[in-house]
């Protein structure tokens, strides 16, 4: 689960070149109230990112990401560009270079770099900036052998993304990275909890529809403060249902973790996140035989995933793509960040 | 808005042929949890249902309904028949022979009679079952002038609903049949408040689907049952919806109004209600420039209603056709039963 600590011991000796890979993250309940230090859950998806950092003797940052079936762009810095603060890094790059902005300050560490990160060909809301950010700081973790433990990576990390987004992180996807597995996570990162469970076998769907986390977060944002009275009640309930999915998880029970995807899909509609497309092929799982369906992260668009037994599953993966979805075969529940060389 | 006290004067002297029409309704705020005794807030719509009843020397009850475009058909009982408790009524006349037998025994009258009642040709899940009885109630209270209030008209035609569904109903389609207009209902009918407020200009869309109000509200007990601790707090939030939604009709505040509906369609949809012939339009509604788009009853099906400025209007009223719906042309807030000849 977390191989990490693990793997440090051999960058004792002094490696010049280091690659880290980090999952993406699944939300499966809590999203939203998660903004405002409610608690979630969330569990990793084998789809996973990676950064490859060689130290050099160039004096500069070079950053090189790609995206599969994408040429290869070089972005330099020099090393007292990256060091400066409120320097805005280009949009491709910015969680990677701020990783290594932050990573130079906190650590007062300087060296030149290349930097190669792969990501994924779609994003799928599925958290590839703060696997990036995980991924990289983890292998300048173990470039520079700092021996940060995986809390201290994650504050890194969230520090970074909370600098990148300009305050509107939650920190859910960060943890989800460096932990892996499955995460409870509460109070913006003062709790994490890694969960010791049945791997969730969920079917995931992305419903072709891309969107901004942050204009949703926004939209929720107003709409708790036009109707508090209501949107705090709600917040509590998706609280209520995290607490007992939590322990439906431990038991393995899926027709109760059915009944609070619904409610809590339920009341993802009620603050204004959810859409047709997302709607859809919920109803269609739910009419195929599904225990459960619901939407995934920021709402908009993006992921939705149902639950269902054995025997209902075959029925409900045709349904979810007669209703418009792309159903994603991926692991949940996989390694956090990890040094792959 | 309460014709009824205006017009029984006028049957002072002895009618013996009495006609009585009782207005549908559209369910605005507080479904489901209203069967709980929550509040809820109703207007009526000026689809009504109407009962004809005439005094004959038959000593026989012959009940006639028809519904537009069908033939009248007739259902004969003999006066002990009608007065027998228990009995099971045909379906097609179950609430006309009702009234009559509850209406016979508890103000110990007895004649012959020949009603002729009108229904609508479709339902809609309008409420014409409650219509027809209050209707039916009012017209045998003028022809045998016994001069109930409207409250003992509310009380008796409550008793006869829950006697026909088995004790199911919640009363508030009553309430509205009987006074009208737009009507705050709790408690079961312990309260009931006819609201004096500018007529409500909602959209209204009929979704094509038909479905049992009895089978959802069922279906809800189950899941109250099995998650009490998520749906308690859910009915909870509904009747804050509905003070609040009683406060924004009051002004006229239509995007409170928009904003308390959307919250309460996930409501509702977290309670397993909602159904994609019902979102669709819900959501076309929306992004057509609506303030807010809900279901209307017990879901599954039958309609749904949205609210939009004169600006976009016309657009709302496009796209909700677009995605399904057949746009109803109704008034709101029209008036209670009253006595037609």
């Amino acid at each position: 689960m977390r191989p990490l600590r693990l793997n440090i011991a051999y960058f004792h000796r002094e490696s010049m070149i280091v690659t880290a890979s980090a999952p993406g993250k699944l939300m499966l309940f809590g999203e939203h109230a998660v903004v405002y230090g409610y608690p979630c859950l969330v569990t990793t998806v084998d789809l996973r990112v990676s950064t490859t950092i060689e130290r050099t003797q160039s004096g500069t940052i070079d950053i090189a990401p790609s995206l599969p079936g994408e040429a290869e762009q070089h972005y330099l810095f020099t090393l007292d560009e990256i060091v400066q603060s409120n320097v805005i890094f280009p949009k491709a790059v910015s969680f990677v270079a701020s990783a290594i902005a932050h990573f130079f300050r906190r650590y007062n560490v300087r060296s030149g770099l290349h930097i190669m990160t792969t990501g994924l060909a779609k994003n799928y809301g599925l958290g590839s900036s703060s696997a990036i950010t995980v991924a990289t700081i983890a292998a300048l973790n173990a470039l520079f052998n700092v021996q940060l433990s995986s809390r201290e990576i994650f504050d890194l990390a969230f520090a970074v993304v909370l600098d990148v987004q300009r305050g509107t992180a939650s920190g859910f996807d960060v943890a989800a990275a460096v932990y892996g597995g499955t995460v409870y996570y509460s109070k913006r990162g003062d709790i994490i909890e890694p969960l010791e469970l049945p791997a969730p076998s969920f079917i995931v769907g992305y419903s072709g529809e891309k969107v901004s986390t942050t204009d949703y977060v926004e939209q929720v944002r107003r709409l708790y403060q036009q109707m508090p009275t209501l949107i705090e009640p709600i917040f509590a309930l998706m609280t209520t249902i995290v607490e007992q999915a939590r322990l439906a998880l431990h038991a393995g029970d899926h027709a109760e973790i059915g009944r609070l995807m619904n409610i809590n899909q339920g009341l993802l509609d009620s603050l204004g996140v959810n859409t047709l497309s997302l709607a859809r092929p919920i109803f269609a799982a739910r009419d195929a035989g599904a225990l459960g369906a619901k939407l995934s992260g920021a709402g908009g668009g993006d992921c939705m995933f149902a639950i269902a037994d054995d025997d209902a599953r075959g029925a409900v993966i045709t349904a979810m793509q007669s209703a418009g979805c792309e159903v994603l075969d991926v692991a949940l529940h996989t390694d956090g960040v990890c040094i792959d060389t």
